[in-house]
């Protein structure tokens, strides 16, 4: 019944948000002279938020928009050093290690007989920078790194590997990422919350007969396993 | 003999290294104080190179590329309002129109008879958004957008799309990303010379008896019916 699974990467197979948190924090300590640390982030949001349609998600696009909040803030007398300095800490991101979640091999391990996709959007090269390095590749029959997690992205992703939705299981962090649109297409979504999820990732729950929720990737095989058993 | 057919994108079917060209001619009018066109040019290539290796190919990580340049060129004393112009540089390329270049929706007619693959690298989203303003996708069984065209990463394309490279063509203006990899995994490659292609993607012409030079895309309909007569 379940034939294939979709595993978000980021804040679900292994750390992320977390890098963006203490670069943003660093950031306001930067320009602390123009404002408190919640004012800037908050102009940073908005700027990130403003951004999304033309940088999409990802690392360079946060550099960018760290630039600009830079610019905007000082009136355009944001010092050279400063904007060096923000360059730099874009370059540590995209150098970050890689931390693989707690459980995440054994849930991997446990999902082994379905085919399983590993599904996450960003950019391209620091995307296939982290699945190389995670080493989790091997255990996933393919890799898709989308510009956004749509309804339409999910429909390729079926159509490339010929899965239909109604066998389709996807799991992530995201409420609004990796639920939602699954559940749209037809798709199971199980929602595994993190602790730190960016806000522009936040939904409402919504109320369906497709929509698990666990508190951990280890719980994931013990629920496709019942999902089969109760189809 | 040739099942499918891989076409790359950029300065192939529409005109792109144009948009960094006129780009970077204001990028060094902006910064005329400190040096000459083309040593600022230089630097900033330098730059470029030496940050593909992180942010890969692509608007983003071009206009981050500029921004270091600036700091590095001014030893830290550019202002805020030169970072801010090229951050709108950089903005106004992501917004360019898509110039489908002469003769490419006549060759693609002349070859639907084949598996065409549309094949490409850069920015996700930039790129998606250039296949749909190009109106080209449905000419296409397959859009991949690739972090870098490398042999492993063509190789992949083959397996995704169940490919013998052998039987796969590959046609596009960059003897380094386009032709050499597709000849070293076994396929065909087509290079069709584009008056204006970034120095990083030059290469000397390889006496290979599976490549061809085209000067116009218009003249590969007849090429693959030619390869195919004479196998």
């Amino acid at each position: 019944m379940i034939e294939a699974i979709g595993l978000d990467a980021d804040d679900t197979l292994w750390e992320n948000e977390t890098f963006f948190r203490v670069t943003e924090a660093e950031f306001t300590a930067l320009l602390a002279d123009h404002g408190d640390a919640e004012t800037i982030a908050s102009r940073l949001y908005d700027v990130e938020r403003a951004n999304l349609v033309r940088y999409g998600y990802g690392i360079k696009g946060f550099t960018l928009s760290m630039v600009q909040t830079a610019v905007e803030l000082t009136d355009g007398n944001v010092d050279g050093r400063t904007i060096g300095r923000i360059l730099e800490m874009g370059r540590e991101m995209l150098a970050h290690p890689v931390d693989v979640m707690p459980g995440v091999v054994k849930a991997l391990e446990g999902l082994q007989e379905r085919r399983l996709i590993l599904i996450t959007k960003g950019d391209l090269m620091d995307q296939e920078r982290k699945v190389a390095a995670s080493a989790l590749a091997e255990m996933f029959e393919a890799v898709e790194i989308l510009a956004d997690k749509t309804p339409e992205a999910y429909s390729r992703v079926m159509n490339t590997h010929d899965i239909a939705p109604e066998r389709f299981l996807m799991a992530g962090n995201s409420m609004k990422s990796d639920v939602i649109p699954v559940l749209q297409i037809g798709g199971w979504g199980v929602h595994i919350p993190h602790g730190l999820t960016w806000i522009a990732e936040h939904a409402d729950t919504p109320d369906h007969p497709r929509l698990r929720e666990l508190a951990t990737i280890g719980d994931l095989p013990a629920l496709v396993a019942e999902l089969e058993a109760s189809a």
